[in-house]
């Protein structure tokens, strides 16, 4: 399963945008899956609206901020679809969903792609940004990870941030990290 | 110091066309410095051609295929510039030196912009991508690294691979694994 981690934005129901960050399932790239985790707002608004961008950045910050629930990222209109897109993304990709497989805990949503949009270049590999969107996903799952666990990959994960960041990834870094030590369960195993 | 991880592609004294990977120093966009280690085919080539491309590829079999000379990826001309470009990258930017900063371990080469297109869009992170980048990493340092370290990081990097990798990333891991696993200070680490 091809994965490539995103952000999707949805129309909410009281007309406001969410975006959140999703894995999406690519390997057909004409024919993105969704398969957001219940409960999911992202989920809720493709189930009701049947739309959605899928935006791709390589700004973390949008990454760390949506899973912190920091801000919503600047938005601007979409070129086909209802709903608005990042403004800062390298590409995007308005989606239609043709297709809801159900399922208890992940349900998939089959999507079309109506049109896509490349904004920017994409300038190669930053190891701090792989870092970052790593450490996005132990700031997720902190409730039910081990403590030495996150200790150890933050250790090994802040390497290549030292070696490899510029300011954007170095902000992102340091908002997750916060969340980290602000965790009951974690906070003491960060004292350093 | 914000570093890119991308293919430059320079020219060699016998006409032919030179790949490697190369961490580029990216802070001005514009101004890109290049930085290789002492020896290096590249260094020779961009102090003597003064020109380069440098290739921002998704395709992490090209990572893996120049780290361990396996072959010399699909290449095509450039639009300004006489060296060849990588045909299969994302973007490409064609530069000049306009100044050599020399050392004994790792000179400088300050560069200008002179061209740049987009062929593709980025479509978003892949956490078995970085995964493979890392690896590719580790195993052009297996001289000098400690094979529990090498072990202990490929474990924690398989795990992106395997829930994330389509058959490009994997098959670029297979190379990257069957050297680690023919190294003789690490072969014994690995099997299982």
């Amino acid at each position: 399963m091809f994965i490539l981690e995103s952000i999707v934005t949805t129309y909410n129901s009281d007309g406001t945008t969410h975006a959140a960050p999703l894995g999406v399932w690519a390997d057909d790239a004409a024919h993105p899956v969704l398969a957001p985790f219940k409960p999911s707002r992202t989920l809720d608004n493709l189930v009701r609206e049947k739309i959605a961008v899928i935006n791709c950045t390589d700004d973390v910050r949008v990454f760390a901020g949506c899973v912190l629930r920091r801000h919503t990222p600047p938005l601007c209109p979409s070129d086909r679809l209802p709903v608005e897109r990042l403004a800062g993304s390298l590409s995007h990709r308005e989606v239609e969903v043709t297709g809801i497989e159900d399922d208890k805990l992940r349900p998939r949503l089959h999507c079309k792609v109506i049109h896509e949009q490349t904004h920017a270049p994409f300038r190669g590999f930053n190891r701090a940004q792989a870092a970052v969107v790593e450490l996005a996903i132990l700031v997720s799952r902190l409730d039910r990870l081990a403590p030495e666990k996150v200790r150890a990959e933050i250790e090994y994960l802040s390497i290549a941030v030292e070696k490899t960041a510029s300011d954007v990834e170095r902000e992102a870094w340091s908002w997750l990290m916060a969340k980290v030590a602000q965790h009951p369960r974690h906070q003491q195993h960060q004292a350093r």
